[in-house]
């Protein structure tokens, strides 16, 4: 099969990740990944090993292309207000215009870190922790320029804002509306005024 | 076995309530369930009808008497910042001794609701519906004695304090420590001041 002989890794990583992000890795199951990936079950193991070390590389990937490149957008826009709006619009339309409903990949998996080993768990919290710096970075920013007021605590505030952004994310997976949503987006921009 | 003629059915109910909740629907086997209960799969299948079926009674039990009683001691104080911040308090501290780190069997649900059926979404949406209602309810109380300024919107600040709850939950299942959880509910008092 030629398919089978000149698989792109990338590609084959990409449908893994879509069926791990949908269901989870408890109930994603090796015949879920061949059938995703099109390739046997031989090449899946010979390239990635296990389903384990599939699960880890695909959050990873996720991680990268996702979250932190979102992020480095949204830095760039040198606005902290109009950034974390913007973040939290982009989540927003995101769960919205989803028919799954997948939600995040990484706070799906934070959610079950008990039952995920240490490599997995490394990846999460390291993903997470950047992702508060973030709203750290953007805080202390939007306080040197003025646009966020002088008696918002960056470290406590960000923590705050990716509560609500983890909250937010298991939320729009069936619980609250779009009004709902945009209540907390409300809410989140409150807390930095 | 005497056991087997005599078991007590909400007995069982907790100890299967006991793996679905730390495990989560999915990963949860029906060799977990036999070993967790004790009872043979004849039993169980008699008794409560199928794993489904099993599990809706487990969440709507947890739901009983974790959120709903709870939320009406809470209440009971006739103190809404008093009752909002001994929630906040009650959360982390459960996060904490719980050496399981298994969260809250409704959030846990909640972020699977994609996965699962009406039945279980209906549950999952009826008991976070009633605990928004508590905040509503709280903040109303408070804008009334004035121990909560007027310019607070009961409405958004209940899907706020609701979506911090949720994100608390989730990150204390190991992305937060301890000082951090205390930074989330000293967020929530400073939304309600």
């Amino acid at each position: 099969m030629p398919w089978e002989k000149s698989f792109d890794t990338n590609e084959i990583l990409d449908r893994a990740t879509a069926v791990f992000w949908a269901k989870g890795y408890e109930a994603t199951s090796m015949a879920d990944l061949l059938k995703a990936t099109g390739i046997n079950k031989g090449s899946l193991y010979n390239a990635f090993g296990s389903k384990k070390a599939l699960f880890t590389q695909a959050l990873l990937k996720y991680d990268r292309e996702q979250r932190r490149d979102t992020l480095t957008q949204l830095k760039a826009m040198n606005d902290p207000v109009g950034a974390i709006g913007t973040l939290f619009e982009g989540l927003i339309a995101q769960s919205l215009d989803d028919p799954e409903k997948k939600g995040c990949m990484l706070i799906n998996t934070a959610l079950d870190l008990p039952n995920h080993d240490e490599d997995i768990a490394r990846a999460v919290k390291a993903g997470m922790a950047d992702f508060e710096a973030f709203f750290v970075h953007e805080l202390e920013a939007g306080k040197k320029t003025g646009t966020i007021p002088g008696h918002v605590d960056p470290e406590k505030t960000a923590k705050g804002l990716l509560t609500l952004v983890t909250g937010l994310r298991v939320l729009a997976r069936g619980v609250f509306d779009e009004a709902d949503l945009i209540a907390i987006k409300s809410q989140a921009l409150d807390i930095i005024q």
